[in-house]
């Protein structure tokens, strides 16, 4: 998709001129250096998708775009602290360059930030866009909340895991289209469709991560396949394998966990989990949100030329190469 | 002041009342523990009487006092990590009681909680309202951070170190008392002047409690006297008392900072803070940010007798006795 390129590109521009202080510099400094590592800035593109597909300039709705993105990156800060993460974007973290406290307290500032550029919107929108923000802010918490407590777990349950990855990843792509869709001034019921529709999109993202993740072309795959295994990760796939297998399947699992050998340990997985049929579960549920997202996009009330980006846009999402 | 019991039982009450959800229950126990904990919920206090000086209802006025206290709890969690601070209010911290991911993540709940509160406030006041609390928010951060790098700078001037506490613990008492300004529809001058005299006071009022930190009177003082005299702490009386030392003097201090019996540091410290008469220019500083916060207060245009409150309030806090 060329036209996200140059979203992508203005972001880029618009996100490396945000200004901060020169000091105190242990403050600002990381945030200047974070900030601008790069990455696909997905979610401030919805906003500016939303925002157009409403009729609205992409320059109306910068500065709620930035906002959304500034936020994403303090849960970055302090997930990283959380994860005890040493790279992200294969560069230090900020509490690994710098040090915790300096994380805890520059990902509060940049907390701030967030609201500070979200109130430069028109007055008229701001108790919308910030109640949405709000909500959004503390979903994402209550799902870093809920994926910290499924470590220590043993008994998570499928409902249970999706609704992690809705609060912890995907309602922030139904806010940022939502923020765009306000500022676009859409009726109440677009809202609720073009926030479904980036909801949705984002939980059937969040499974084919978890797929690819084991059954990915290691030749196409940016990162290593299998990681999730090695570190025993409770996945969509791994729950669904542990839910389906019989008491024979369980008991090959448990051992493989354990297996020191990590080759032979992802091959044995992968194929137990074919057989299993978790993966073919996991590529149905992530078709069941992927339709849902489609059917929401399909009931927003603006033309359908109008929202051939936003269609290509999940296309793209969703066509990641096995 | 017996007025201030009555807010404060009012304002307990409501604390109580805030409503969080059952689940996930690591992240909303600790805030339930910690918000409970009690206090003078002196800056609430300030939001209120802000309004009620402007012909405004305390209720009408409450929301926003709410979220200046979730605020203030908030960074409290946050700092109780940094400086590792077992125990607020001879009760456990929260990273304490639970762990430090607990205590990140429910913080930055605890802070959008803040703006949840805050924008329950009428719309036409919102965008005054939240920009207030963005900056004040930043400044406490840059506040902390400024505290965190004097502990291992050895040149901290003291306008350095005013600055420091202007913008770590004052900046708040100001917004505290304009957001009450705001919500009673005061004029920008009015905002300006009642943001001064919270600002001042909580200058003077910091500056005492470095004074009272050594030269309280033990059996009326409600913790350790000395303190900051132990752990070496650089307060405006330490600064002071270097900057007017003799090269002869110098040496004292710097011998007492490593002196291993601690009641004969403290009373030798205090003797030489004297003699350099670093406590009587303390004193006279705490005594300029006073008379600057009164004359703030008397430019506000509303009745003298209106006043009254207030000015009891400013008597109350800088009366603390030596």
């Amino acid at each position: 998709m060329q036209e996200l390129a140059q979203y992508n590109a203005y972001l880029e521009k618009e996100i490396a001129a945000i200004d901060f202080p020169k000091s105190p510099e242990n403050l600002y400094n990381p945030l200047r250096y974070f900030l601008n590592l790069g990455g696909k800035r997905m979610r401030p593109i919805l906003t500016l998708l939303g925002a157009e597909l409403f009729g609205e300039t992409k320059e109306n709705a910068l500065s709620a775009a930035l906002s959304v993105e500034v936020f994403h990156n303090f849960t970055l800060i302090h997930d990283d602290i959380m994860d005890e993460a040493p790279l992200r974007r294969n560069q230090e973290t900020v509490h690994t360059k710098w040090n915790q406290n300096i994380a805890i307290l520059s990902g509060d500032v940049l907390f701030v930030k967030g609201y500070q550029l979200l109130v430069k919107q028109r007055p008229e929108h701001l108790q919308a866009l910030i109640q949405l923000f709000n909500q959004t802010a503390i979903e994402v918490c209550e799902g870093q909340q809920m994926d910290m407590d499924f470590e220590s777990r043993q008994d998570v349950s499928i409902d249970e895991y999706i609704e992690m990855i809705r609060l912890k990843t995907s309602v922030l792509l139904g806010c940022a289209l939502e923020m765009g869709a306000v500022i676009g001034n859409a009726s109440e019921s677009d809202r609720k469709h073009i926030y479904s529709f980036g909801q949705n999109i984002g939980i059937a993202f969040q499974i084919q991560d978890d797929i690819l993740d084991l059954f990915a072309d290691p030749d196409k795959f940016g990162k290593q396949v299998g990681g999730d295994v090695i570190s025993n990760k409770k996945t969509l796939l791994n729950l669904q394998a542990f839910q389906l297998a019989s008491q024979d399947q369980k008991q090959i699992l448990e051992k493989l966990s354990t297996e020191k050998d990590l080759q032979l340990k992802i091959d044995k997985t992968k194929e137990l989990y074919e057989v299993i049929g978790a993966r073919n579960v996991c590529e149905k549920e992530m078709e069941k949100y992927h339709l849902i997202a489609m059917k929401s996009l399909s009931e927003i009330q603006v033309e359908e030329p109008v929202k051939q980006t936003l269609k290509s846009l999940a296309e793209f999402l969703m066509k990641r190469e096995l």
